[in-house]
């Protein structure tokens, strides 16, 4: 089981492969995003879109998706995350495109008040089959301290 | 046709209604966030959960569709939106929730690059039927300007 003792700044990942269609991005905007964009190729021509692009909360799901897949791979002591420090959406998500994730952890520190959680920050990148960044975000974790009561340091 | 130059910091808005049901819940999350309290009570029970709780994403999701639905009964120059300064889950949101939304603008100002954009910060909460807040984020949005030759002010 990893805690937050396990985890370090510059702890890098890789992983995913997420294949996206045409039906889901339409089926997604339909419910959630229905722009004219996020609905097919014509309401895509001639804004800065060019063609049918998914919303950027479908790829911020299909981002979950991978990141949940791969925490699947390995037991920790996760509490889930209180929110994101930023999302940047970098590039249309087309129909064809296949996305993967880069993860980095960019911060990491005991709680003061709770002294058996740690906080860390993950810079999520997510890549289309070209290797163009699509979506950035900074993701906040609570994570169990395997010792509450060793001293915290910083 | 609303432009930059119709927004002004301050202006706040109140609109949506979007009704929760453990249906949705459990689609969306079987999709894009199948961890075990987005999927069943017995799976929230023991978490700070207490019981099934829709993804923070489909939560995001949901606010969108109640934007969308509210852009649409006004034309208005938008361009979409870059990203998000902070996104912040605060509460868990239930089966059986009804959730609303308030929007403030809380800053605008001219691209110095491309003056015929102008950027405005949106703070965007998503209150359920108890005017609980459950979820909160600044949304960065860029909008065409009416007059590009006007002197930026600041």
């Amino acid at each position: 089981m990893l805690y937050f003792e396990d985890y370090a700044v510059g702890q890098r990942a890789a992983f995913g492969s997420y294949h996206v269609t045409r039906e889901e991005i339409i089926e997604f905007a339909s419910k959630y995003d229905p722009q004219p964009f996020h609905l097919s190729d014509e309401g895509a021509a001639g804004t800065h879109f060019g063609k049918l692009s998914a919303s950027g909360w479908h790829t911020g799901a299909m981002c979950m998706a991978m990141l949940v897949e791969n925490m699947n791979n390995v037991k920790h002591a996760s509490l889930g995350s209180p929110g994101l420090d930023e999302l940047l959406w970098k590039k249309p998500v087309h129909a064809g495109d296949t996305l993967r994730v880069e993860t980095e952890i960019v911060e990491k520190r005991r709680s003061k008040s709770r002294p058996e959680l740690g906080l860390t920050k993950n810079r999520i990148q997510v890549f289309n089959q070209n290797d163009e960044l699509v979506m950035q975000s900074i993701n906040v974790g609570l994570v169990l301290v395997r010792e509450p009561n060793a001293p915290i340091e910083d």
